[in-house]
């Protein structure tokens, strides 16, 4: 059974595709036209009732939200490819603490400063100023704490490759590529050697050389 | 070895405590206060960089974020006490997919509302109407999506009690006796039906009867 990814193009989405990847999980895309509004579609509801994306069909089994769906690879192939949750249930609840530190400290402020740097239109072409700034002062705090980390650990929750690191990828690369704010990393020597090494692996490569148009990310 | 948990008045504190509470886990509480802000004391710092609230510690073994350490205790304690991730894999992801909802939908709004009504002296005793307003719409498109699901499952995950449904207590708390702003969940039948099931469990009575101040959310 191949798994069913819908809307590739989006940021979060890219999360899980190299999930599967590094676990050698078969997929297929379904495209979906966030621009033209196809995520409030309501056929598209049925499947993901608060219009986000991505969503993943496998069979009968349908799952919502990119962390949640990584996680649920990275379990159900613990075996099979990369291990991307720690080897130890102690190794996990490090992977779990920083899942949450960058869903929560890290992405809503790199997604505010994608949503006002590269996709106005998602707030009627009226990006702020203000949003901007604050956002880069809560990411300069986020990312000298990561220096400070990386600094003692060759990745963030550990000195093992984790889903912590893929999650982390589409919005570094927005930073990094697109909106011209690169010397937030490269001026980090630790967090700017983590994000070399992660994003020359294959699967990243790979997702981009697919994937490569940064389209509106909607959460 | 009983664990310590900082922080035990906080809301998201008490996310762990009942999650300990149903797994059958010793555990005893370090009194932090925040308004005095001692969750920046360097010493805190050194356990919890970013100076969120809770941290457990757990002999050499530190933890911070709410979500990770309910999904550490129920993960490492699993044939101990209330199975709190589900029995099969099928139904971890979906435990997962709806603890990011709490985390992404549900809770941002929630957090804002009890900033702006319970503890305005966080943003300087200035309480925006129109953070309050926005807030409460967002909640209620989350509420309605809940009513539609829970309609057809007893509990949010599917019909067995979870993570996820800890996770929203804390919250939903405040919301029903704290704000005044109970009819967002006693005029949803299902939802109304859900909350009192919940909030009647001994674990979260219990941890209510211990730490009943409501004190001020630092996420």
């Amino acid at each position: 059974m191949v798994v069913k990814v819908y809307s590739p193009h989006c940021a979060s989405t890219k999360r899980v595709m190299v999930c599967l990847i590094e676990k050698e999980v078969e997929f297929e895309t379904i495209p979906l036209d966030v621009i033209k509004g196809e995520h409030k579609d309501p056929q598209y509801l049925k499947l993901q009732p608060f219009g986000g994306i991505p969503v993943i069909e496998d069979g009968d089994y349908t799952l919502y939200e990119s962390r949640a769906i990584m996680r649920y690879y990275a379990e159900k192939y613990r075996s099979q490819g990369v291990e991307l949750l720690g080897k130890t249930i102690e190794e996990r609840g490090l992977v779990e603490q920083w899942l949450e530190v960058e869903a929560q400290n890290f992405n809503p402020p790199a997604s505010d400063l994608a949503i006002h740097i590269l996709f106005p239109f998602i707030i009627g072409n009226n990006p702020d100023p203000k949003v901007i700034e604050e956002s880069e002062a809560k990411l300069v705090n986020v990312l000298n704490i990561y220096e400070e980390r990386l600094s003692k650990n060759k990745y963030l929750a550990g000195d093992f490759f984790s889903l912590v690191d893929i999650s982390h990828l589409p919005f570094i690369d927005y930073i990094v590529n697109h909106m011209r704010k690169d010397y937030l990393i490269k001026d980090r020597k630790y967090v700017s050697a983590w994000w070399d090494d992660i994003s020359n692996r294959p699967s990243w490569t790979k997702v981009l050389e697919l994937y490569t148009a940064p389209i509106l990310l909607l959460k």
